[in-house]
């Protein structure tokens, strides 16, 4: 009944997806000029889409034969195994591959969409305001419920198949753990592949075009801007949508793990109504009562012609969250109930309260980004203002701004899991893990939406660098402008909340981690009775630790870096036709958009693979040889742990201090300290060029990083004993 | 008689530091102009000192009396306890107080001879540069000698005091943490407020002299001048040394904790022929030869006219080196040597091989800290490179570089906690933490040497700057340009040395913290046999250690934007003389040196009190909350770990970032891609005006940072049981 549910609601969501894609095509496609300039950006996202996928594949492949020979092959066998060696490895590799696959089709539906949408909202603004905005909503859409009801279906579609084989459900979960890492690998390099893309495409653009030719951005001139655009598509919609569909993955594995636990530990006397099926369905209940939250929220969403659209998406959230909430409720009383001793008949209510807690943190989350990156605030002020004496103190003022900025986002994270536990405790004598875990399935309840928003971004961006090189008048860019600005702000946003997100979650998937290895080897000495223990104390468990930590500013480096050097190539190619043709220049000859694409699409493949590779290999090297000391699988706990503290805690710094130099910028467009083109503004354009690899490349594939270490460790695991 | 030698030679180190004084100050005092610049940077050093002592003596006097009643009337009695409630809050409240007055005394000696020492430089380099050399190593050295010598006597003289007093030696350490503590909290305030001072007055000139007025760096027109050469004393000389001094006091400390339990736990059969007394008073015998190493080394330094001067210190410290292995090797082979059943025997050699390990760590760091802020190898070539294309790619280049350097010292790091802790376990079972403390104070034991080095940085740079003001000719500029280069290695190279004993020290002093828990409440739930569990899978600890990292990041936040505020206070103050007196910038008028002095020493002083307060207090009060839970000492024994391995990343990464942008821009100033003026250089400047408190500020006050948290929750534990 309740997989049935599961499974209805998430066909139904895809349907009404194509529904959306089919409402957003039949809108007005604009003139001529539009639809060339949109067929160039069309053409070059597919293009690297196409390339990155065979990229990826590549990669996937040699990783899915590798895992499926370590699982057969090297893997010791256990007798708690839910099945032979070839067996566990076909079906782990498979689970790989699937999750991989799907992952893929997520990302390219997703910008399939926006980068036809964008055309339409860009059309749409020349008349109204609301349909631009709904255009580019429901654009967002389709990849939003996309991205979330493939995740669903995938994991139920597992679960499914695995039980019609004959597996004890309360192995499932762990024969599909690589479904997760499937989706997390594509995730990572999706994501580090289409954010140097973009971020190289928009400082090469804007280094030889803004600063060395002096063209506006957005001008038709610059051989890169094409590049520019396309770069917005790949990185935010691809991107990010490879990145929520893992952590949805990731989470309802997780989450389905911890449920057959707390069913089988449940304190003598307690019992479940909705039995361990139930009780492991209600993560993918939950989540299918999200997405019709979201759905409802989505549909809701208009605004007047002279409104801040903010606000009309402000709304829908709420009502998102709020029926998010009721579908929590009705979902946890079905699915939670329990008799027995103690408090576990009312243990249903303080799970739904767990839930209530995860939406909150999200509309933290939601807060405290706005307060760091829009410039009604103190943070953003703080930086324009110290643009009047110069770059140098405006990067001082947006660093400053962007370490501070942790300090409220790890507050609520801590407050949200430690008060989840207690309430998860209190329900049940151990069932405080579940606790955290149901926390995280309402944190991310509204990820369709939340994703829609994020969608929003590159297609309201695309709509108005169409508007500008097509050569619309001034009040239809008036109008795509402010769908713009709302597009950064939703963009922060939901880095903000896939940081926060990721954060809970990868607390669940520690935990899955270690009931993994506890599985393998019950009788390693970092069991303590009940307790698995990753005793910091030790020197190999420190130093892991540090290691962890470690990866995440190497990372970070790689990925800067990637960005710089891809965005040499578009320098130089955008040099060169500028030299060969000064026809250019003065506008009587084309310049070559898509010889620029290409070489940016080459160099944004190639930078991808040696961070790529780091967050792949660097897990597996230190449990290997930490395994050589006798302590391989606490050691990668203790990696994966803190590393995962870093990686908050680095993400974001690096979003938002993104996000603020970016607004910062944009508030001295609005005219003070001189307004656009005086000195402040040009200190702020620095700000601004250093804050694109921080907060579109870097911050946003540590989200991947930290739940790539969490799934390949759980994969992995069994190596490291 | 080891107790004998130890003070001896602590006394002998100190008279001879008088003697370096003295023949420092018997060089030739230079010119008339000369003599007036280093008068005004003594006063203006002086009167800072003053009153930031007068500030830090009432907040410590603060601390003291709430010590002294914490521990008096709030700590719980304990029956392990040395003494009555009365008795040990006298002894702690005292130690401390002696802590930071030993602190403040050993900052305020090696910055009376520092500012004494840059006039007589300046005036040797004007016939000999090796004289020149020779007077800022030797006035270097009398900091150094001075700091490490009264840290090791006030250890010993509080041992004695202790110990006549007929406490049982074993628990003497624990009755004089607080010491350590004095210490930590003098050198946190001192560090950050010099550090503030000097960077506020640099950015200040800066911004307004050369960006605004366009005249030269350390033209005597700028008012603020002056305040810049005194911030180089009273950030470099005087921060650092507190910062050292503390170093060595605490790990001093800790390793006698760790002698007395090792006496006490090691295996049945086994025992030292020196006895309880010998092992415990090993640290402070190798720390006495160390220091006979230093001083040799110190006085070979000379180097020919036309030599690089770094050769010239790098011999020297080969050579204190060198001899620092051999006094470890006497004091192992007297102090440690063991009887009894396994390995016994030979244990002496093993701790000796551990003492080994640290002095080749330091090495390590001196090296990887060279080749990320050199600019003869690839990371300064690079951000000089992208300084090309503006000031946006030079900080990116940067920041990859920061974040890139973090990797091999994690490395090292990681090799030498792990290696000696195994050699220390190979040595009699159980003393493997025993073995890591033996590794710091390897690398601590050319302390002396490498303060010199440090202090050596701003006498030099002191030189350079009256060399310039005083009209001094061509040539004598070329003389202490050269060693103004040098000392910015020097400077840089202590950082990393300061950073990574740090480290090491700080793995030792959580050992001590989880010893003084124990002792208090041996009972406790993380007590398992005899390992002390901090779980990072419980989520109020994985929360504290997130926590700890956070802190590290809002600390900094506070520390950058400290320089901030105190910058514009200058930047205001100079507009106002310029625009107040227009003979100032004509040359016919001159500046008010002192105003400008005064100003920012207000400034610095009251932005030091926010990020200082939140260092005291976030520890507190984590321990408090988390008590409620009933998880105190866990949760910040985590805080503390995880706390100190994020400040062990982002020190580094500051501190090197900032280092390699200053020499980006000095590799620009030879003539590479345009030379000093062109748009690249510009470029430079940017990064290394942001790159000015990363390295100056932030990162060393996280040195003392990570520091004080260890010694704060050694001295707090009782409450947070």
């Amino acid at each position: 009944m309740a997989l049935t549910i599961v499974i209805l609601i998430s066909i139904a969501a895809l349907a009404f997806a194509g529904y959306l894609a089919r409402w957003v095509l039949e809108n007005d496609t604009g003139t001529e000029r539009m639809q060339d300039i949109a067929g160039a950006i069309k053409e070059g996202a597919e293009a690297f889409l196409a390339r990155q996928n065979a990229s990826i594949a590549r990669i996937g492949g040699a990783v899915a034969v590798l895992l499926f020979l370590l699982y057969w092959l090297v893997r010791p066998t256990n007798p708690h195994d839910p099945a032979g060696p070839f067996g566990l490895a076909l079906a782990t590799a498979s689970s790989f591959a699937f999750g991989a696959l799907c992952s893929g089709v997520a990302g390219y539906v997703g910008m399939f969409v926006s980068i036809r949408a964008n055309l339409r909202t860009a059309s749409a603004a020349r008349t109204s305001l609301n349909t631009a905005l709904q255009i580019a909503l429901r654009g967002g859409a389709v990849s939003g419920l996309f991205v979330v009801s493939m995740s669903l279906l995938g994991v139920s579609g597992l679960f499914i198949l695995f039980r019609a084989a004959g597996f004890p459900i309360k192995d499932i979960p762990f024969l599909i753990v690589g479904y997760g890492f499937g989706a997390s690998l594509v995730a990572l390099f999706a994501q580090l592949g289409g954010g140097i893309y973009t971020k190289a495409a928009d400082v090469g653009a804007d280094l030889v075009g803004k600063v060395e030719a002096g063209i506006p951005e957005d001008d038709p001139r610059n051989p890169a801007v094409i590049a520019d655009l396309v770069g917005d598509n790949v990185g935010d919609c691809a991107g990010r949508g490879a990145d929520l569909f893992e952590s949805t993955a990731a989470e309802n594995i997780g989450a389905m793990i911890l449920g057959a636990v707390l069913v089988a530990k449940a304190p003598a006397g307690v019992s479940f109504s909705a039995g361990l099926l139930g009780v492991m369905l209600f993560p993918l209940v939950a989540r299918a009562f999200g997405i019709v939250a979201s759905v409802v929220g989505i549909m809701m969403v208009k605004c007047d012609e002279n409104e801040d659209p903010m606000n009309a998406l402000n709304r829908g959230y709420y009502v998102a969250s709020g029926l998010a909430i009721v579908g929590f409720f009705i979902a946890s009383h079905w699915l939670l109930a329990a008799s027995g001793p103690g408090g576990a008949s009312s243990a249903w209510f303080r799970f739904f309260l767990c839930g209530v807690i995860g939406v909150a943190l999200s509309q933290a989350f939601v807060y405290i980004t706005q307060y760091y990156t829009e410039y009604k605030y103190r943070p953003v002020k703080e930086i324009a203002e110290a643009s009047q004496t110069g770059p140098a103190t405006n990067i001082l003022a947006g660093m400053a701004v962007g370490m501070e900025c942790t300090a409220l986002p790890v507050l609520v994270i801590s407050i949200a899991i430690v008060t989840s536990y207690h309430l998860g405790e209190a329900a049940i004598p151990g069932a405080g893990l579940f606790g955290t875990a149901v926390a995280t399935m309402g944190m991310l309840g509204t990820a369709a939406y939340i994703l829609a928003m994020d969608t929003f971004g590159p297609i309201t961006d695309n709509a108005g660098g169409i508007t500008e090189m097509s050569g619309q008048p001034e009040e239809t860019r008036v109008k795509t402008d402010r769908l713009d600005a709302v597009g950064n702000t939703t963009k922060a946003l939901t880095k903000g909340y896939a940081i926060g997100s990721a954060a809970l979650a990868a607390f669940l998937l520690f935990s899955a981690y270690l009931d993994e290895v506890r599985n393998y080897a019950p009788n390693l000495p970092m069991f303590h009775g009940t307790e698995a223990v990753i005793n910091l104390g030790k020197p190999e468990i420190f130093v892991s630790g540090l290691l962890g930590a470690m990866l995440v500013l190497l990372f970070s480096a790689l990925a800067v870096r990637a960005v710089q050097k891809a965005a040499y190539y578009v320098i130089n190619d955008v040099r060169d036709q500028f030299r060969d043709k000064p026809g250019i220049l003065a506008g009587t000859d084309k310049p070559n958009y898509a010889r620029c694409v290409d070489i940016v699409t080459q160099g944004a493949l190639r930078e991808m693979i040696r961070p790529g590779l780091l967050a792949v290999l660097m897990p597996i090297v230190v449990g290997l040889v930490f395994k050589r000391f006798g302590v391989g699988a606490e050691a990668v706990a203790s990696f994966l742990m803190v590393g995962t503290m870093a990686g908050i805690l680095f993400a974001t710094m690096l979003n938002n201090s993104g996000g603020a130099w970016d607004n910062a910028k944009k508030f001295i467009e609005t005219g003070q300290y001189g307004g656009k083109g005086s000195d402040p503004h040009k200190a702020a354009v620095v700000g601004d060029t250093v804050g694109d690899p921080f907060k579109d490349t870097a911050g946003p594939s540590l989200h991947v990083l930290i739940k790539l270490l969490s799934t390949i460790t759980l994969v992995m695991a069994p190596l490291f004993i």
